[in-house]
Parts: structure tokens; C-alpha cells; sequence
């Protein structure tokens, strides 16, 4: 497949740990992180730059070979898995993993690729500045494959998306030409903000290679909230009011059911009910502060809310490490349903006005399918964004509930769509929901996508069958 | 140039006040606002609706006729303006202007391309929320143009340019097909951001028709200071620590010149000197805040900055009457440089950290090259926008200067380039810029750029001439 003087050729450029030829150090990078697709590659390239990853892609392009990016291989749609053919070279970004500018001045950091998300924010913190994406995998995910699926998290409702911090790349395209648009401004109006294509394409029109991201001021100081409410609609009020009370300062908001909670407490350790209070919805709220403590204003607003029966009952963190303890009854959610048998998850978003409807829809809709699944609907109510996931039925073979996916992916797609929403909110397309989406998709918008595809990656060697269809 | 029967199809789908014929009606829009460009046009469609609107399109493609869209024509850089040839039909927005939704739960607006900026602003604090975009010439400038050139103004340092607001579009592309692509979704990964596409292509790939836009919380109270600064790096340290201190809070930081201050002192009637102390510099800035008093914040920051040598005198507005009268000093700089004979406007921006460099070498070229030049160097310090203008010297003819536009932009956007700056921050490229930022991008970055409009706009009819050369 790789004929051996291109082997050479591509040894000579990117040196003798540019190249991984043995499928047996390979075989991680192969699997996608949920375990759904094993693929398989002729050589994996592990350049150490940016101008040794264009040399070989200029070569790989000329023999027409497909290529597929992979950062921290955490992603949950099998965007960065190549497929079973075997013609796919897989690249990784491992070796470029350089900060390569931290300005506390601009309020900027300049990284490449390879560095993981983690790995910035600590460079960030070293010169006391938030990099504010937070996610699970943090500590291996990569900011090439944040910026690839232009990554969400817990604090979106203030600080927005990984898009909403980039402020400029460095992509090598397709035929190997390195576009250097390493740019640290805020304002900049001259011609297509070419940046903003190559965001969350999944590796289909390039390879991000750098990026200058945003830096914003660290909060001091921090106040969480754990609060039981009747239903999602109060949930929903309650969004608005801490909105209009504290502003931009709402840093989170979390939404939670029962069934989820009990999961948690029965498998993390250490773990307890934070309220007396059972309710079958909680929602975990953050408010940060620059300077004051924030939790005076958090009581006030939950003390009106409970007035007005938004607010069943509620405990606000005294400490710091009972805000991790909060925190880690949300972030234990997903975990936590794995001991339970097979799951089916929807990463959803809904406008926010309609999130109370399409859940309560939603919710009777799979009872009517099968009323032994159970329900568990959390997520960052704040930016619409739920991950509506499905806990088998107790007793079933878990082969047999995952033999269901395609059927209750679109009891609760099609419902998303009646509610204008997305039925993928963060995790992307990649290879998953490449048919599905063309359900959802207007005929007009699947044709705008193959053609920014064509006009960028006219041959369709980057990440094909990824995203977007030809 | 229209054929008769073209003519009455276009009538009949656009109804009798949907087309303007008279050549008197439209002189006012075939003249760009600083009138240096003065356009020809066979005739003006006026559509009352989207549908319409993309009918029209549909022929105008079919017979090859090129298209200009213009919404209030208060651009600067003559993108809305038809070129000569009066081969181009002029398209205008202004009968769509339907507010479609207001959403306080969502925070979401949904409105048409002809509104007026202030009518959205306006519509949003109806519902007591903010949209955060403020232009001079908000009372006529229209969010269709607004998105169209992502329009910035003097709140980017906390809430963001235009392109941060959308959440979704509709467009009609060059073939008349309807983009619906009006999402109020906050987290939305299902393939190519779309929306991002047309976000400031200056119509060269189709005609935004409506939006949905992000709402805020309104602040509830404002502080504003005046201060006196030694220099540039002086007023870019103080605001790194108005930053450290206020953190998001921070709505504006606006440099000024004494040149500047005094011509608005002489032109501005009502005007008077707000601080005692005369100084090369002044700052503007302002921090709101949700709840609280935010002038406190202000006063014991300004403090720390005074004694550190940062800032030699402040004054901080006890009223909003004061604080509007502040805001009015810096807003009238543009206009008072008028009365003083010609002047040569650069509207650039550079990474903060550079700016101090930037100013001293640019002043110091000007002045090498005409030391009669009086630079008005103002702007918003925080996003790293200036306004790097020249005032003609006294006593030469206006038309002399003016002759040498040329000459002064290489000077200045030069050592743009050289500090890795941009050579339009807010303004766009239009006809003004379209050969000069051939200059300053890369051939990749050009190429790019050429992909895309051929691959949306394959005839090459929406808005040619402007943006991006064929």
C-alpha cells in the first residue's frame, strides 16, 4: 500500500520516531474511546513540526493517499479512527506539544496541537489567567482535537465554546501548504475569517497544527449551589433569574435527575446526598466573582426562588472542597451509569425555552418504546446542551438494549429536530452521525458542506467518510 | 441592460414598490458614505420578504446579472456601492424589518436584515436585556450590515464583535436557494459553522436576510473614569490592571490623544477640558457592573495606578449626565478632525502588547515624512483597535493631501505588518482595501479566500469587485 520508497521518503522527513510501522504500539490509537470502531493503517506519522508534518503531507497528497488526524483519541463520534480498509494513514500530533508564546500582556497563549487541554490551562494559571474549556478527558484530550470539534464543557454559559477562544491557527492544508494565520487580534475584518472553517471540521480539511488562544482574567473567588426543583420548567425559570442576578458571573448550570444522583451515590466512593431532600430534578449552579464572595448573592437569589417554589430546598458549598464534592456528583454522572449495563446517549441541545417541552416529550415517548429504560437526563441546561442518555432496563442482555440504538436515536433526533434543536451539541458528527445528519439537514446545507469541502479538499483525502459526505 | 420581460417578472414577484427605477430616487445610494465612490445601477429591488427576495435572485442568476446588497450605506470602505458599468442591480433590505422573535427566557432576538442597529438595541431592552453592539452610526446602520462586515464598536473588550452575537442565519444564496440556518442554539457541532461563512463576507456569497442574536443581562450601573497618561505603555499597563481587577467587567478602554481632545474641546459646543492637568494621553474607561456600584472598583484601581506613575491625574463621572459627557468627548473625535481640513484615516489593529511600539514608530515615519502631519492616534486600546488618523498640516490644500493617501497607508500599514497587525479592524475591505491587502496575505491565504467564493458563488455575481478578487 505505502510503496517502500515513499516510506523512505516520509523517514527521511520527519526522522526515525517520525514513523510508527508496528500494529501491535498502534493498536490504542485504532479503537475510538467508546470501544464502536477498530480500523486499521498502513503507518502512523508522528511529525515533530509543523513544516515536517506539511513536507509529508505534501508527499502523501501527491500519491493520493488518505490521511486522519488524531490528538488524544477521546472523541466520542469515531472522528479520529481510521477506517478498516487499511489505506489510511493515521497522524498524530503527540510530538507538537509546545507552549509557544504565553503573553499575560495580549491576554493570549500560543500552543501547538499535541499539547493537552490540561496542559493549557496550566500554562495559563502559571501567569494568572483563566484558560476557561473544561472537560472530563482534560488531562489527555488535546487542544488540536478541542479545536477540531470545537469542544464544549460545564462553562460554556460564560465563557462560550473552544471557538469563541481562538483567536488565531495554523493549519497544514491538504496538499501540504502550511496557512500561517497565527494571529492574536480581537478585530479583524479582512476578507473570510478563514479560522472559523477549519473549527470543529473534524480533521476533514486539514490539519490544525497552533493556535493563539483568548486568555481571560481568574475568577477569586467561587460559589456552588445544589438545589432540589420540582421539574425541568423551574429549572428553567431559575436559569433566568441567576442570569439576571448575577449577569455574566453565572458560570454554571447543571441539571441533574434523581436517577442519576442515586447512580452516583451507589458508585463513588465517598459520596453522599447532599440534601435531604429527594426531588426528581436537582440543578448544581455556579456563580464566580473577580474580587467579593460571590455566595451572598447565590443565597439571596435562592432564597427569592424558594419563595417562589422554583426551589425545593438547596445547600450552597461552605468550603472549597465541599464545592468539589458538588462538582463531583455532576462530573461522576456519566461514569456512573456504566455499572448499570448498556447505555444509549444523545448529546443534545434544545433552545432553552423549549427544553422543559422536548424533555417532558422526549421522556413519555421512550416509556411508550419501553417503559423498563431508565431515564438518565443531565447536562448544561445553561447552554440548552443535555446529554440525554439511556440506562438499559434491569435484566436484559446489554447487547440486546445497544442492538436498539438507531431506534431510540431517532425517537429523541426527531424530537430534537421538531424543536429546532441539534443532535449534536458537542460531540460532533465524525463518523457516527454521518448518515443521521442527513435526516436532520436541509438539502441546501448538505450541499454548502460538500462544497466547502470540494473547494478546500478537492482530491477528499482528509479524514474521509468523516463529517461530511461527498 | 434589463430586458423589458426580466423587468416585469422581477415586478410581478416583488410588487410595485418592490423595484426602484428613477435614477433621482436611488442617488443617494449609489454614493458611499465618504463619497469616494459614485456607482451606476439599471435599477433597485426592494423585496418585502425572504421568499421574494430569493425569487428575484433566481432570475437575476439565471441571466447572469450581478448583485449589490446595501443596508443603511454607512460603510467606509464602498462595499455597498455598485461599480460604474450600471451593470449591477442594486438590492436593498430595507422594507425587511420585521422584528420575528423576542425571547427573554432564551435571551435570543430574531430579526430581519433591514433593522436598524438601534431598533434591535431597542427591542431588547423592551424585554430588559442587552444587544451589545454600539456604532456611531447605530440610528441608520442595519444588522444586515453589521453581520455582513462584523461590525465591532467600542464594547468588543467585553461583549465581542457582531460575529459573537450570532447564533443563527438565514441567507439567500447567489442562486436564490434559502439557507435556513436560523438556530438559537448556543452549542450546535453538526458539521461546518455555516453561519461563520457569511458572517462578514461582505455580501460576495449571498444575502443574510435574518438572525438570531445573543441577548445579556443589562448592567445595572456604570462607572466611567477620565485619565491622564504619560504615554502608550502607561495607558496598556493600566489596562491589564483594570482587567486583573474588574475582570469581564470591563466594558471599554479608549485611548486618546491630546491633539484629538483639543479639537473636540474646539469644535464641541458644550465641551470643556475634564481634567486640570494637560497630557500627551487620556483614557476612557468604563466598568459595569450588575448589581453593585462599580465607581469604588474604579477609584481604589486609579489609585494604585497613580501611585505607581501609570496615570498622573483622573477624574471619575459622578453622574451618567457626567459620564455621557465624557463618552461624548471621545466619540466626537472622528467628526472634529473635520473642520480641520482633510484627513487620512487608518483603521488598523495591532496585538496589545505591541501597541506602544507600534504608535512611536508609526508617529515617528509620519513625522519623517511630513512634519507638518497632525496625528489623531484614538481608539479601543482594549481590543487593539486604532484609529491611526491624519490630520492635513495647516495652510496646504485639502485635495494635496488627500492626493497622497497612497503614500501614507503604505507608511502605516507597513509597520502594521511588520507587528503582525491587521490593516482593517473593523471597517472590511469593500473596493477601498481589495488591492492593497494583496500586499499584506499570504498567496495561501489569498488562494483560500478565492476557493470559497468560487465555491459558493461559482458566476461570480454577488457583489463583484469587493472582498475578494476573482
Amino acid at each position: 500500500m505505502i510503496p517502500p520508497a515513499l516510506r523512505e521518503r516520509l523517514r527521511a522527513i520527519l526522522g526515525p520516531s517520525g514513523l510508527v510501522e508496528e500494529t501491535t504500539d498502534l493498536a490504542p490509537k485504532l479503537k475510538d474511546h467508546r470501544g464502536r470502531y477498530v480500523g486499521r493503517t498502513p503507518l502512523a506519522l508522528r511529525p515533530a513540526s509543523t513544516e515536517a508534518l506539511a513536507a509529508a503531507m505534501a508527499l502523501l497528497h501527491a500519491e493520493g493517499i488518505a490521511m486522519v488526524p488524531q490528538g488524544g483519541n477521546t472523541g466520542l463520534v469515531g472522528g479520529a479512527t481510521p477506517d478498516e480498509s487499511g489505506d489510511q494513514v493515521l497522524i498524530l500530533t503527540e510530538r507538537m506539544r509546545a507552549i509557544r508564546a504565553l503573553d499575560p500582556a495580549g491576554d493570549t497563549i500560543t500552543v501547538e496541537a499535541g499539547c493537552t487541554l490540561a496542559e493549557v490551562q496550566a500554562a495559563a494559571e502559571s501567569i494568572d489567567r483563566l484558560y476557561p474549556v473544561s472537560l472530563a478527558s482534560q488531562g489527555s484530550c488535546t487542544i488540536g482535537g478541542n479545536l477540531s470539534t470545537n469542544a464544549g464543557g460545564v462553562q460554556v454559559l460564560r465563557y462560550g465554546n473552544t471557538r469563541e477562544q481562538v483567536l488565531g491557527l495554523e493549519v497544514v492544508l491538504p496538499d501540504g501548504r502550511i496557512w500561517n494565520g497565527l494571529r492574536a487580534l480581537r478585530k479583524d475584518n479582512t476578507g473570510y475569517d478563514l479560522k472559523q472553517v477549519f473549527i470543529g471540521a473534524e480533521g476533514t480539511l486539514g490539519i490544525i497544527t497552533a493556535a493563539v488562544l483568548r486568555l481571560w482574567p481568574r475568577p477569586r473567588a467561587r460559589a456552588v449551589a445544589f438545589c432540589a426543583v420540582p421539574d425541568v420548567e423551574a429549572a428553567v425559570t431559575l436559569l433566568a433569574r441567576l442570569r439576571t442576578a448575577a449577569g455574566e458571573a453565572l458560570t454554571a448550570f447543571e441539571l441533574m435527575p434523581e436517577m442519576g444522583l442515586s447512580f452516583v451515590l451507589r458508585y463513588l466512593p465517598g459520596s453522599h446526598r447532599p440534601l435531604a431532600t429527594v426531588s426528581p430534578w436537582y440543578v448544581l449552579a455556579e456563580i464566580a466573582a473577580q474580587r467579593d464572595d460571590p455566595a451572598p448573592l447565590l443565597e439571596s437569589a435562592l432564597e427569592a426562588a424558594m419563595e417562589d417554589g422554583l426551589v425545593q430546598d438547596a445547600t450552597i458549598a461552605a468550603s472549597e472542597s465541599q464545592a468539589l464534592a458538588l462538582w463531583s456528583l455532576r462530573e461522576s454522572m456519566s461514569d456512573a451509569q456504566k455499572p448499570e449495563g448498556a447505555s444509549l446517549k444523545h448529546d443534545v441541545s434544545i433552545p432553552v425555552p423549549a427544553i422543559a417541552q422536548f424533555v417532558a416529550e422526549a421522556t413519555a415517548a421512550v416509556a411508550t418504546r419501553d417503559a423498563g429504560v431508565r431515564l438518565v437526563c443531565f447536562g448544561h441546561v445553561g447552554d440548552g446542551n443535555l446529554h440525554f442518555n439511556l440506562s438499559q432496563p434491569i435484566g436484559v442482555e446489554p447487547s440486546a438494549f445497544l442492538a436498539r440504538t438507531a431506534e431510540f436515536a431517532e425517537i429523541i433526533h426527531d424530537l430534537v429536530h421538531a424543536h429546532q434543536g441539534s443532535i449534536s451539541a458537542e460531540h460532533g458528527l465524525g463518523r457516527l452521525k454521518l448518515d443521521e445528519i442527513t435526516r436532520y439537514h436541509s438539502e441546501v446545507e448538505l450541499d454548502l458542506k460538500r462544497r466547502i469541502k470540494t473547494a478546500i479538499d478537492p482530491r477528499g483525502l482528509m479524514n474521509p467518510g468523516k463529517l461530511v459526505k461527498p
